[in-house]
Order: structure tokens, then C-alpha cells, then sequence
């Protein structure tokens, strides 16, 4: 099935896919599940912290009154555990024993460490020396009601929950993960733990897609076989529309006759692209239906891995409210690279000592070097690169 | 309770916890759920890859003795779908339709790409010209038979996944996750989600530390609160020392009457050190009873945190045999810090064009940073530190 294509730049493709007006959903869960959200409202202290006056040692309170001619003797009222109170009068001779992070009593106004006291009876301690502090946290000395803890599109990390945790919440609405659906050509041959068979191969660009959505952000809905009769399939995307907000597909999008994305994308409500200017990937194809879109990324595993990070990964960082995680940049190629093409090149890479080279085979179809690619770097099209030559690089975050 | 205590210094009590011998466990996951794990085994490939002769095009077969005089009608004698075989004779003048990704038949010499050609009926193509290269992937190219793809422990990430995949390995053997117990003071206090009480706070210690393990590698298989009673306590930590790797715990170190890990890490198998020459978390503990390490952290957020890091982590990462994650490295202070103490000072910091400085505030006691922290610096004992002195750095791997 021949389809007209027009081929467009790598730029104008991220430019279509950026103007899409994307959905972030919020969802409700427990901060102790939290971690690696985003937050998706902003955060106030619902009370001063710490939230009364608090003992940063073990040890005596005194009284202003107490507070001089060291060694003296003191006899102890209570004894003020991390949780409870005391408010009774304290006279002058008298303390209470408090122990770290307990509520000072109102009359205190020193706390002794432990170290600088001796115990002398039941009741009786003797305070060797002053300090030079009063050991007494004030109320709200960290955060007074009202302040605003985190902002909003805060990552959620260790601190975070700690932050949360301190403050009572048991809750927090953050931005929900990306749902996306993925469907592969390979379904209909090997899975994984068969035995080998003639012309036959297993599935790797399923595997490596999802994993690469769980890395960057997104869930895997759904994931199943590219089905191969056009009715079926357009029946399948018209309903993963209805259930996710993503549809990622590898295969079918050349120019055979079995390409049925080719037409399932130029018969959808928007055609964003289905050519590219730019090797691996130029039938990689994008469109809309339903208000969700589909970016068909072409089944050759190097293909499919570059056009993951180069389309997709800024969009499934934009349902999280968050930029791209690639950093791009320029830098000097470590080696040559004399293999023109009249489209641009984007081969994988790697860095070192702050020069880039390729990491592994520059082949569209090897899988060997997936692993090993810490970056994207572009060739341009029509010419030839020595090395030191500065080029585009997209540093990926990958692990 | 008074213990003597000897205080060493950081690099000492690393010493000691690197010197312990770890035992790391063997796990076999199915792939789809390894993506983050290391490799517990060297993967070798089970077969040649490409293991048949694969088509680089979805086009037309042709033989050596047809590759000359174009245009030229052929007689097309079947379709070849990518998983299909064909291995019957082709005789000059004929051609076969082949698609991407499809085991090549043994008589083809290339492959004509399908926009080089022009179907004239059912069973006759027009090839309109040839084509420099074959086309075909010979067997083996990216990898021969018992090459060896991945090395002892490799990390998983999604390109890994699809080597895997590509090789059929639907289970792979990994260094299991520690399992980590997790037992902090506070949980005598409030519960997330409850009202505020007089002199009461929320555990927080409790949901960092958890966070913590499982950025940073680990598995939480028990979360508890410290029993308050001695008995109880050795009791507990003998019975965790049967079923996890390492424990960690916060609070109850010091030198108060209720602190009973103190007494427990004095009367335990090998008492590592329990007090170090730094700020925060001079009282920081760790032992050994049962051949499991024990770190018992002190109970305020700030070093509990900074502790985390400077002790915790390296273990964690040694169960998984991977280096610490953390980058030493000298940086200049932005700032000047001038408040000294007799022990060497760890500092909560951020970096900011090259230079480090706080991440909020320098107490012990404080919580509202940790979410900010992306390093930690140390300010030497008994010294004031000018803006722009270098300082040393742990850039911790903080997301």
C-alpha cells in the first residue's frame, strides 16, 4: 500500500508533538507510596514546627533563677519522656529530667545535657556547669503555619516524604503516571524461554519499549501484538484511545504491505508526520485519534531506541509537568564519521573524557549497543565529520 | 545507662564497615521484572545473531546472475513474511517478494528495496534498478555463538532487557535487593493521617530511612518501631538477624536511660564503633551479632539523613557488589563558615555554579532540607572556613 509521505525535520516533529495539548491526571495516594511522583499540588505547613518548645538534649530544665553558681544540687519533679507533658509549676531548686526532642515545660528556660550533670538520688540530681545555649527550640523555629513546604511539580524523594511524614500527612495528590499502551510486531514470533526456530526471532523492541517507558516516567496499560488486518487494528487503537493517554506502537509503519500503521495513521483525525528527515527512523510516524496520540516508531531496534528518546520521552515528561530529562549540548567528536547520507544521522554514543564517540555498531539494526548508549549525537546530513568536529548531542538519562 | 564511648573518626568507621564480609544472595527473576537489578551471571549468546541470513528491506529477492540490464521483469514465486521460510531452488528470472526483518532463501544475493520496483501483475515485478549493497545480514554479524554479552554485574536497564529478550532468556540470575530491617523510635508517636497532640510528633525518621533503602538499593522487609524495652529489644533484633541482611534503626543511641540500643550494640557479637568524631550523629552505633551489621542511627533528622549516606549506603551498594554511588570530590564553599566545633562537621549543602553551599540550614535537628540536598560537605574541627576554601564533597546520588 503506497502512501504519499513527506519527509520533516526532527525539529518540526518535536515542534507538532510540543503543541499537542496533553491531559495530566492527578491522583490521590499515600505518601508512602509516593516516592518518585510528582507533586501535583502545592504543600503548606498545616502547624508551626516543630510545633512546641523542644529539648535538644537529654537532660535537666531549669529556671532562669537556677541558672548560676554551678555545682548545685536540684531536686527532680518528673521525669519528661519524647511525647508527653508537663505543665505544672517548677520553683526555684526544682527541675524536671527531659529527654531529647520532649515538650519543655513553660517554666524551663535551659536545658542541661545529661553529661554535665550527676545524678546524686532518686530525687535529687546535681547540675556541674551551665551551657552557653538554652538547648530550647523555639515554636515554629523551622516552619511557621501557613508556609508554603513544597511547590508544586516538586519531586517526590526521601526527603520529601520525610517533610510530609513530619507534617502528618498521610496523602498526597501528585500527577499520575503516564498510562501508556504499547503495541509490538513480534507478538506472532518466538516468546521468551521457546526454543529457537528457522526464521524466526524473538521479541525485543516490546521488552525494550516498556522498560523504557517504566524508566522514564510512564506505566505500562497495556501491552499486546500489532494486530495484522486493518479493521482489527484501527478497532484496537480506537479503544486503547478510550483507556490511555499514549499509544506506542514499533513496526508496521514502512512502506510494505503489511505497514498497516502507515494507514491507520493517515486515515486518523490529525496526521502530525509519517516521514522523517533524519536516519534510523524516517517512517516513523505520529498522529492524534481521539485526542490521544500514537507515535508509530519504526521496528528496527536501534531505530525504535532513538526515536523513543528523541519524540518520546519529552512527551511522556510533559503529562508529569516536567521537562525532558536529556540534556543537550555540543561536543567534540572523539572520532571520524565519513558515511554521508541525505538525511540527517543519529547515532548512539558514548562519552569520554568529554568527547563523544559511538558506542558500538552505527547499524539501525543492532541490539548489541542499546545498553551501553549514553547519548545521541547527530551527523548532519550530506557531509562528512572529522574528528574534534563539534556535534549535537542529547545526553541521555538513561541508567 | 552511661557506656563508655571512644570516638573514631568517618574514615575509620568506613574502614571498619568495609572490611566486614557481606553476603551477597543470588535471585532468578523473570526478565520483564529485572529492569533495575545487576547481573549475578555473565550472559554468553546461546546462538548466532542474526541467526539466519535477514533481510535489511521489505523488497525483492533476486539472484547474482539477475543483477544486471535493468529495468526487468522477474516472475515472482512467493512471499516471504518476516518468521517465514522458503528454501526451494530460484532460478535466474525468478524473485521473491521479502520483507523486512526475513530470513533471506539461500539461492538470494540481494535484496531490491520495494521503491526500486513496480508490480505488474500477480505474479510479475518490474525491478527498476539495483542497489550497491546486498541488503542481507549475514548470520552472526552482531554476534557469534558463545560471545560473550554481558558482563557480571551489569546493570539492567532497558537496553539490556532487549538484549535479553533477543536471546530468548525469559529468567536471569541477579544480586537480590538487601533485605533491610528498619526499626526508629516514633512510632510510640503519631500516625500519619491523626490530629496533632500536645508535645507529640509524627515519625518521620521512620518513612526516610524507608525511602532511602529503596532508593538506593535496598528492600525493606520489616518496618517497626524500637521495642522500649531491653529484653524485647535483643529479642527483636536477634530474631531480624535470621531473616535480613542488614538493620538499620534510629534514635536511642545516646546517652539517655532509655537508650537501649547503646546497651544493645555493647553486649552485642562485635561492637564496630559507638560514638564518631563528627557532627551531626556523634552517638551513631553500628555492631555486628549474628553476622548481620547493625547501624544505629542517631534520631534526628539531619543526621540521620547525612548518616544515611556517609554509612548506610556504601553497605547497601556492596550487598549489590557495586561501588557507593556517591562522588568525592573537592569543591570551593560559596559561603564562609565560621561556627567550629572539636569534631569535623557534615554539612547539608547544594551546588551552585561549581561551588558549594547550604541547602537550608546547618541544625541537626532540622527537616525542611533534606528534600534540597544534593551533597554533603565537611567544615574540619576547629576550624573557621573563608568563601572560596575547598572543601571536601560527597555528591550524593540524590534524584
Amino acid at each position: 500500500m503506497y502512501i504519499n509521505r513527506e519527509a520533516i525535520t526532527l525539529a518540526s516533529a518535536n515542534k507538532l508533538l510540543d503543541s499537542l495539548k496533553l491531559k495530566s491526571k492527578k491522583q490521590t495516594i499515600k505518601v508512602e507510596e509516593s516516592l518518585g511522583y510528582y507533586l501535583a499540588q502545592e504543600i503548606h505547613a498545616p502547624f508551626d514546627f516543630p510545633p512546641f518548645r523542644r529539648s535538644g538534649y537529654d537532660g535537666y530544665g531549669i529556671l532562669a533563677e537556677d541558672d548560676n553558681d554551678f555545682p548545685k544540687k536540684l531536686e527532680v519533679l518528673a521525669e519528661i519522656g519524647a511525647g508527653e507533658t508537663f505543665t505544672k509549676r517548677i520553683k526555684p531548686g526544682q527541675t524536671v529530667r527531659i529527654m531529647t526532642g520532649a515538650e519543655v515545660p513553660p517554666d524551663v528556660d535551659k536545658v542541661i545535657m545529661l553529661e554535665q550533670t550527676r545524678k546524686c538520688s532518686d530525687n535529687h540530681v546535681e547540675i556541674l556547669s551551665t551551657m552557653k545555649h538554652s538547648n530550647i527550640t523555639p515554636v515554629g523555629e523551622e516552619f511557621v503555619q501557613g508556609e508554603k513546604l513544597l511547590e508544586l511539580n516538586t519531586l517526590i524523594n526521601a526527603g520529601t516524604i520525610s517533610l510530609l511524614s513530619a507534617f502528618g500527612y498521610d496523602e498526597v495528590i501528585v500527577w499520575q503516571k503516564p498510562q501508556v499502551a504499547i503495541l509490538t510486531t513480534g507478538s506472532e514470533l518466538l516468546q521468551p524461554g521457546e526454543p529457537l526456530q528457522p526464521g524466526k526471532i524473538f521479541n525485543s523492541n516490546g521488552p525494550l519499549i516498556k522498560a523504557l517507558v517504566e524508566e522514564n516516567g510512564g506505566e505500562v496499560a497495556y501491552y499486546g501484538g500489532l494486530e495484522d488486518q486493518l479493521d482489527a487494528l484501527e478497532d484496537t487503537i480506537q479503544r486503547l484511545t478510550e483507556e490511555v493517554s499514549l499509544i506506542l506502537t514499533t513496526g508496521g509503519v514502512s512502506v510494505g504491505d503489511y505497514d498497516f500503521m502507515a494507514v491507520v495513521a493517515k486515515q486518523s483525525d490529525q496526521l502530525l508526520f509519517n516521514k522523517l528527515a533524519m536516519r534510523p527512523g524516517s517512517p516513523t510516524t505520529a498522529f492524534v485519534k481521539n485526542r490521544v496520540p500514537i507515535i508509530a516508531l519504526s521496528g528496527n531496534p536501534g531505530a525504535c531506541f532513538t526515536g523513543f528518546f528523541l519524540l518520546v520521552e519529552p512527551l511522556l515528561r510533559k503529562f508529569l509537568q516536567q521537562d525532558s530529562r536529556i540534556e543537550r549540548r555540543l561536543m567534540p567528536l572523539a572520532i571520524e564519521y565519513t558515511k554521508t547520507n541525505s538525511y540527517d544521522r543519529y547515532l548512539r554514543g558514548k562519552v569520554i573524557e568529554n568527547k563523544v564517540m559511538l558506542a558500538g555498531s552505527d547499524q539501525s539494526s543492532a541490539l548489541g549497543n542499546l545498553h551501553l548508549t549514553e547519548c545521541l549525537f547527530k551527523i548532519p546530513h550530506d557531509q562528512k565529520v572529522v574528528a574534534g568536529t563539534e556535534v549535537e548531542v542529547w545526553r541521555l538519562p538513561c541508567k
